[in-house]
Parts: structure tokens; sequence; C-alpha cells
């Protein structure tokens, strides 16, 4: 079976998305004055609005059901105004901002539509689709960002579904310590699918657009199986064996189940937007998520939960709800059982920071 | 209680939009080609393209569930294609569409968003806001249509409700059958209410944009008492004194209730049009809604959850969802016990056909 990527869980429940993204807005927020930043080293407000009626339209890829996705417009918005501004400080027309909010049809658009902002100094709209496909017209967006979700595939590659390939990933639920052939084929669905979300956007981005991309990542040359997040999808995976034999399903069940999230390096990022070749690359560095935690102990839970939320779409759907609720149920504490190998685990330059500028 | 217009139920269950809207894809073929005849006559769509790098934008404004809008947007989109085609024979190059789906955000987007058709040749985004309000960035929008929407006020007019104001609506719930003075407020609230609707519109659509009407109507100077929803609205009235009597609500929840429709004759429409000043009005005619459908009797049933699907949220959220269901399930038998009256009311030409053109 081939798992495609799912929505988070919706709604404003225990499990739900827009109650637990906190970590998800600290993540953010490391990178906020750095996109603020380059609008202010490289967009070209004035030209872009004077050609587009003075509208200016941004796009949220894989925005979720808020609120970071609320909070990420105002800055993207506040830092185009300030530009222009200084720009055309004699002016006294402004740009009008039309905001598009992107993801999967199965997101729960409702909750992101009615928790909206009231006071917000844009026109909104959803946008129900894959961001590996086209979404909108072309030439008509000047600022697109992914935040946190282009780390997700369009689905988990074939081959390591499939008993007779050598890239057979049994056992597991994911690349981390797996054999070279299994990581390879992460890669190569990697490569494929950040390709498609290239080419469409080139086709969406007017020239001279930007686009930020902020998702997991790992140092160069670094195994997954070193990484923090690395330990927590094995653990997943040993847990889901402990299950099956204890008779709540079958274990083949885990052989055709892979997690189809792949954190990619600096150096593949690169080269997959070179092959592109349709933008030019203006900053590309690795950040430090969580600057300010420490002690990974007493985060533990919320570091859970916090996965949970996005995670278990994707997990319930294969393995229904109940399996998937003992497994995170179970996680923590296997976790904190192996506190001392987690903190001995590679957390700290694991985002990846670039800014893309679409070509003349 | 001011009660504010309410999004149509949502979902894909017995009483849900999606389900129960034969009636108005019946009311909307009566006019789509006759929207087609407007747009071959009177959209310079070559000259709009041409202005906004070949991508044209289309508005539907309250567009529900689907799959209804679905079939407009498609209609639409092959009028203008249509146009296209006989103004530039030759051309290789074809527009592409942004289509834009509005309703309140109350509306279910998600029942909408994972119903959008799967081969369809437009790029789809969903704006949840009232259409009394902006909704759009200044002169994008090429063609919006409003079908069977716009007889929803904004709210119900607020003297109705005052105990002391000679418009006080005692023992009501509209102004059918009603005097003059609440009828004069009905009258006045939509008036103001479709003011906002033409300035917003004024100032979203571009310079010889379509905008098209299909909504609720009285010929010229006929009483709403005569026509046969406004019986319907009269038996709602007395089923709620009845179940009042019964001591489930007090009687006064009834004066405090008014429902936000109103049903505008061609002439006051054609007045509000003018007072606004921004469209000319290319054509606006009665219409026959159901053409094909003769016998009242046989329809009552499927009728009242017609009407259900639409208005249970208005009720529910004033008299709760108990009293909401009685009154609906009351309401078929006491329309059959009265079939004979009703047999009698005007329902011929109670649907307006409206086309304006934003003056250059």
């Amino acid at each position: 079976m081939v798992i495609k990527a799912l929505a988070p869980n919706g709604g404003t429940g225990e499990f739900s998305y827009s109650k637990n993204s906190y970590f998800q807005k600290q993540n953010l927020s490391v990178v906020e004055s750095k996109i603020e930043e380059e609008i202010q080293k490289k967009l070209d407000v004035n030209k872009l609005a004077s050609a587009s009626n003075m509208i200016i339209r941004i796009a949220d890829l894989g925005c979720a059901t808020g609120p970071n996705t609320f909070m990420n417009a105002q800055n993207v918005i506040e830092g185009i105004k300030h530009k222009y501004q200084s720009q055309c400080p004699n002016t006294e027309t402004e740009p009008e901002f039309h905001v598009f909010f992107n993801d999967l049809p199965s997101n729960d658009f409702n909750t992101l539509f009615t928790s909206l902002p009231q006071d917000r100094s844009y026109f909104a709209a959803g946008v129900p689709g894959s961001f590996y496909n086209r979404l909108f017209p072309q030439s008509c967006i000047h600022f697109a960002y992914s935040t946190l979700a282009l780390h997700f595939l369009s689905k988990s590659p074939e081959v390591v579904q499939e008993r007779n390939s050598p890239a057979w990933n049994k056992g597991r639920i994911h690349h981390t310590g797996a054999s070279k052939e299994v990581v390879d084929a992460y890669a190569t669905q990697f490569g494929e699918d950040v390709g498609k979300f290239l080419d469409a956007r080139a086709m969406e981005l007017v020239p001279g657009g930007m686009l930020v991309i902020v998702m997991s990542s790992v140092p160069n040359g670094m195994p997954y199986s070193e990484v923090a997040s690395g330990m927590l999808f094995d653990c997943m995976g040993s847990i889901l064996i402990d299950l099956s034999k204890e008779g709540l399903f079958d274990e083949s069940e885990i052989d055709s189940f892979n997690l189809p999230c792949y954190a990619s390096s600096p150096e593949e990022m690169r080269k997959v937007v070179e092959r592109n070749g349709k933008f030019s690359i203006e900053r590309m560095e690795l950040t430090n998520p969580m600057p300010l935690l420490k002690n990974i102990q007493t985060l533990i839970p919320d570091w859970i939960t916090h996965v949970r939320v996005v995670m278990d779409p994707i997990f319930s759907r294969h393995f229904g709800n109940q399996v998937t609720h003992q497994m995170f149920q179970r996680l923590t504490k296997h976790l904190l059982d192996k506190v001392q190998v987690l903190e001995t685990k590679y957390r700290d330059k694991t985002q990846l920071f670039v800014v893309l500028q679409r070509k003349e």
C-alpha cells in the first residue's frame, strides 16, 4: 500500500494541531527575522506591485489549521509593507494583500476559516490541493512559503514495500537505520517530489518572486539514526512490533507501512534546486529549531503530543485508531526510559532555511 | 436579538444541502442559457484576459457546499471560453481560470473542498466571509455571480424587534401579511444590504466585468402573502405559535425572531442598482423557477426538505434543534391540509434574473 501524505489533525480538541503547535511556533520564530532581512534585501516590492495593479499575492503551502499560519502571513506582510515604504516613502497608495492558505483537501479548513483573525489587513482564501501539483494560475504569486511541510513526501517510495526489491524495508517504518537501498529510495522520492514542487512554483511565481522553505533537515553526511527524530521513528517501529507480537495485528502490516517523511541535507536540497534551474538560491542554512530548550527529559510528553497531532492521521489510516492510540501512549514512557541515549542524539542544526528567487 | 444570516446545513447527511439541492439545480438551469447569451453578447473576454496576464477570475458569492456551484462554474467557464474562441479564432493560447467559492465562514467548506470535481479545468479557492463586505482585492474579478443567496438579508431589520416601534412584528416571523411598517422595514434593510453588496463588488470587479444575480422575487406590486413562499412562512409562524402554546417555549421568542429573507420586486432592484450608479443594467427579468413542475401536492415533502437544509441553521440558533425539528415535521402535514389554498397562490414568475456590468 502506498501511504499518501495526509493533513494534520483538525478541530480544536486535545490532540488537534490548532491547540498543539507552539513547538512549531518556536521553530518558525527562529527564521522570522531572516525572512524579513531577505525581503528587505532582495524583493523589489515596488516593481512587483506596479506590475500587478497594486495587489501582492502570498501563498502559505501546507498551512494546517492555524494559528501559526496567521502569524507567518502577518510577518511576511509587515516585511513587504516595510520594504515598500522604504522604496516609495512619498506615496499615499499601499498595495493590497491577497493571502492564499493551502493544504490538502483533507485539512480542516472549517477550523482554519472560523479562526481567521478578525482584524487582518489582507483578503484571505483557502486552496485545497497537494503542493506537489499546480495550485494557482501562471505568474500570479509574489511570495510563497512552506514551513514544516516539505519534509512530508507525496507518498512513501514504492520499492521499499516490494517484497522482491533489494530496497524492501522489512520490519521498519522508516529509512532510519535501514540499508543503503532503502535510504536511497527515500532520497530519490524526495528528489522527485521537490522537483515537482519547484516546477509548479516556477509556473505560479512571477519573475523576481520569492519562495521560502523551512523544513526538517540533517547536516551533510550525517546518518538519520544519529538525529533525535531518527530515534523517535525507531522507537515507534519497535513499539509497533511489540504490539503486533501481542496479537493486535499481523507483523506484515509493518512491512507495508513506511512513514512518508524525509529530512534532506542542505547539499541534497541544493542539487534538486540546481537541477530544476528556475530559481536562484539566495540563502540556504541550517538553523537550530529549539535554541532555548535544553532539558529534553521534561519536554518528552509535549514533544510526543506535537508529533502526534501531525502524524496521527498517517498512522490511523493504516493501523486504525486503537493501535495508533496505544503506540503514542507507550511512546512517552519508551523515550523516558531511553532518555540517556536520546540525550546523546543530535538535535542542534536540524532545520533547513532556504530562500529562493524566481529567475527573470 | 438580531438574527444574522447563516450558511446552509453542511455535511452529506439526510438534511444536508449537498444532498438536497436539486430544486435549486432546476432553478438555475432556467437561467443557464441566458447567462451564456449575455457572455456572448456583452463580455469582451479578449480585452479582459489580455489586461490580466491571461487569467480570468470568477467568483460564486454564496456557493453553499455544492454540487450546484460546480455546475455553475463549469457553465460560466464554457461560456467564456466559447466567447474567447469566437474573438480569437486563430490563437493557440487560452486563458487560465481561477474560481473563488465564497460563503459565510460557518459554511461547510470541508465538504465543498473534498467534493471538488477531479477533472476540473480551473484552479479553485474558497473565500470565507459575508458578501455584504469586501472579499477580494481591487479590480481583480472578471465575472461574479450570486445564485439563490441575495434574498438572505445580512440580518433581520432591528426595528421589527423593538416593542415600542410602530414596526414591531409581534406574533409573526416574517413581513408576509404584516403591517406596512414591517414591510417597509424589510425593504429598507434590503436596500441597505444590496447597496453594500454593490459597493463591494464595484471595487472588486474590473471595468467591463459582469455581475449576475439570481434570487427570489415577486412581480411589481404583488404583496408577498399572495406568493406560495409567503404562505410557507405564514404556516411556519402558525406552527411555532402552536408549539409555544403547548409550552415548548415562551411566545415572546416568536416576537424576537424574524426571518432575514426578502424577495425584491424587479422595480425595487432596479432602484437600488441605479442609486449605486456603478453598474449598467444589461438584463433584468422575472423567470419561472420551476416551469416543469405542475402538481404541487406531490412536491410538498421534497419542497420542505429543500427549504429545511437552507433554513434549519437560522431557526435552530434561535429556537434550538428540538423545536426546529418539530416545526419542520409538522410543516409538511400543515401544507398538505391546506393544499387547496396553496394551489391558488402565485408561483410562476418568482425568480429574478439580473445581469449587471461594471461601468468603465
